[in-house]
């Protein structure tokens, strides 16, 4: 809308604008903080006395009034937030299928449960949680069942993780295939989870010595399943029911579900119904047709798990427009399976400089971590791209460096790499995959 | 629903559970940990072999497919968990009303969006972001005005902090007029705030030298303002737009509000679209017949502004009922508008002993802090209450202790008093307020 048809009363003082306040505030705001140099085209002064600004109509009659009993939703002026499925690929059938996360409108380190990137193989199931039943068997000296009453009734743990499918990103290994970074790494979010460490039952059911691996099955229509290494499920695998303060909703698995921290998201069984423990994996489908790595010689790598360190930035990214040189923040998420984020670099010349962006804290061990990285624009084409390290020492790879020691050829899973957007004189944003 | 009836089928292996699980698992698991002693009516086995387990109806078939925009909601077998409107005081007119967070169902320490209590004077308008406008003006070199697309185009910086509303708990200081501790403290909620620190803006329009106070006001229907010191304004006071990862929520303030950290809710101007800088204070209808709390020799103190540390245990709670003696995990949450929570002690016996509780990580600064505390309860009447200790040294209070230096008559705000809930033989949890 236009800027210089707006006008407001503060306190019945008559003043109006006279122009547009925005870029200069920021400039002189930002240059200030960070030490950077202004811009040459700032402009004049925000508010001058002149005609009576008009009091806005929220303020003349009263609003909604509280519902008795209500679950809250956005604003309607919001309603371009959503999840989306993909752009870039057509599923054959409904019944696997998977949404995104709008990372380019996430604020902060916690995704809103409604937006949640969703992945499922047949459909999601809505489950009774009075009915839902969990059994642990196999290897065990007492195989053992729960209704969800019995394992709310233990006590609980509640961690902030990041959840990632090994699938984002597959879109665009080396071709600019998606347009916004939900497209590209909207397979991601970040949330505090509540559960109970898996350890713990299986503690109470007594795991035969020879035990090595465990099963998690989900009650939906595929009843996807997935081998865990039991040195991992001891660690510090949860079964969870709660997200973000409240009970899982039905796409994440609600009432429960697996959730192996720092792991592709897969094995994070949702609608978790069985454990069975073994001495050896199951070489499940999800175990040899999918989730699994080709490699230079031709072989496929199965059990990938560990999603290693990566990051992107979301502001600004695909399908934004800077206005004008000046003054920007750099912002994204960075994260690691391994552990925490020690460190991200931020290039805006392609690659060839790279400088340390500002982590927010609480920068949480297997968490998204938000970076900010302060940039004075110069108005020229530009290419910005970010680099985690984590606190193993492990820098994300370009994906060049991955292209060594594996085979990129299509849809391959577990991209990691570097992405970059470019930055036109105009001020559009591009994926700039290449 | 009857335990008994129910088998399953794991790994098609013909088996079915004999009796109930629950409390020998819960127990045994418990015990172990917590080094309590297991009560005596613990339960048999929990599975055997007997006869075929049947398949979940969820496995049978797909399950729903994936909307192409969407913005997720809760299971229908969650609709119980809603914010409600008071069960204790009804309100003369719906334009000045509340609603209340459910916490005794809130896992972790991030509240919903969709469940955080609603406060307002004259309804909730649903403005136009594009529209919005903030002016800062009054003792300032330079007035300025922002749009909605000025500020965010701002760095910006993303906090976890509590909301309490300075009426919380004000129905139960001398009786149990509360049901739930959703009726007793559920205006109340914690959350990841991302915004602009106002300092930047004020530094940006250049305070006069004796700018003493700051006042906000809102576009709603009440034009709420309040007068605000300008050391806490400069300190850490925020121009927040999202909440949770997302844009507010229009009850909480969309498209902007202020953010006074550890401070009553009420002075985080919702709908924000003045800020005016004086030299002195407004002395607003809020500041004078409202939010102002009576001493013991009749006269009002304005100005309370910080929530003092408290605390409140949420599991069990009012209206829950413990299924028999064994070990339970209290559970709740403590808060402090001056800092941290360094301790949490609790009591089981009404107070005669107080025990460390545990504080889950992360445990921030004026945010809802978890704690834990397990405890073996033999089956006989018992009182439970928490006690919170903040970085400062204040230690949580009894009523009786607010009363020696205050007025409590009635409806009287800034009650963070020590809260009792008392537990039958039979296991029902009631207020025990008295």
């Amino acid at each position: 809308m236009s800027k210089s048809s707006i006008t407001i009363r503060p306190d019945n003082s008559p003043i109006a604008r006279n122009s547009p306040t925005s870029r200069r505030t920021f400039l002189r705001n930002s240059a200030a903080m960070a030490g950077g140099t202004l811009a040459s085209g700032a402009m004049g002064s925000s508010l001058a006395r002149a005609e009576p600004l008009p009091v806005p109509d929220s303020v003349k009659a009263p609003g909604r009034i509280i519902e008795p009993k209500a679950y809250g939703v956005p604003s309607k002026f919001e309603s371009h937030v959503v999840r989306t499925r993909s752009d870039v690929l057509v599923n054959k059938q409904n019944l696997s299928d998977w949404s995104m996360t709008p990372l380019q409108h996430q604020h902060g380190i916690v995704t809103p449960n409604g937006l949640i990137f969703e992945r499922h193989h047949a459909g999601t199931p809505d489950i009774n949680s009075e009915a839902h039943r969990l059994v642990i068997h196999g290897m065990v000296k007492q195989p053992l069942q729960f209704a969800m009453s019995d394992l709310m009734r233990y006590p609980s743990v509640s961690k902030f993780y990041f959840l990632e499918c090994s699938g984002n990103t597959l879109t665009d290994w080396t071709k600019a295939a998606s347009n916004t970074v939900q497209q590209s790494h909207g397979l991601l979010c970040g949330a505090q989870w509540t559960g109970i460490p898996v350890s713990w039952l299986l503690n109470e059911a007594g795991l035969h010595p020879a035990a090595k691996w465990v099963l998690f099955e989900g009650a939906d229509g595929a009843a996807h399943t997935r081998s865990i290494p039991i040195d991992k499920v001891l660690d510090d695998v949860l079964l969870v029911y709660a997200q973000n303060g409240e009970m899982l909703r039905p796409e994440q698995g609600y009432p429960l579900r697996a959730f192996v921290p720092g792991w592709e998201g897969n094995v994070s069984v949702k609608w978790l119904r069985r454990i069975k423990v073994a001495d050896q994996p199951w070489h499940f489908r999800s175990e040899t047709a999918r989730y699994a790595d080709p490699m230079p010689d031709g072989k496929w790598r199965q059990f990938s798990f560990v999603m290693e360190a990566k990051s992107v930035i979301t502001t600004p990214s695909g399908g934004m427009k800077l206005k004008g040189p000046g003054l920007y923040e750099i912002q994204g998420f960075a994260w690691s399976g391994r552990g925490k984020v020690s460190a991200v670099d931020v290039t805006v010349d392609g690659g060839k400089i790279w400088g340390p962006a500002v982590l927010e804290e609480p920068a949480l061990d297997k968490m998204l971590t938000r970076f900010r990285y302060r940039w004075n624009w110069d108005g020229a084409p530009a290419q910005i791209a970010s680099r985690a390290v984590d606190s193993t020492g492990y820098v994300q790879p370009s994906v060049e460096e991955i292209g060594k020691v594996r085979a990129i050829a299509g849809f391959v899973q577990h991209h990691n790499g570097v992405f970059p957007w470019s930055i036109a004189a105009s001020g559009d944003v591009k994926n700039a995959v290449a």
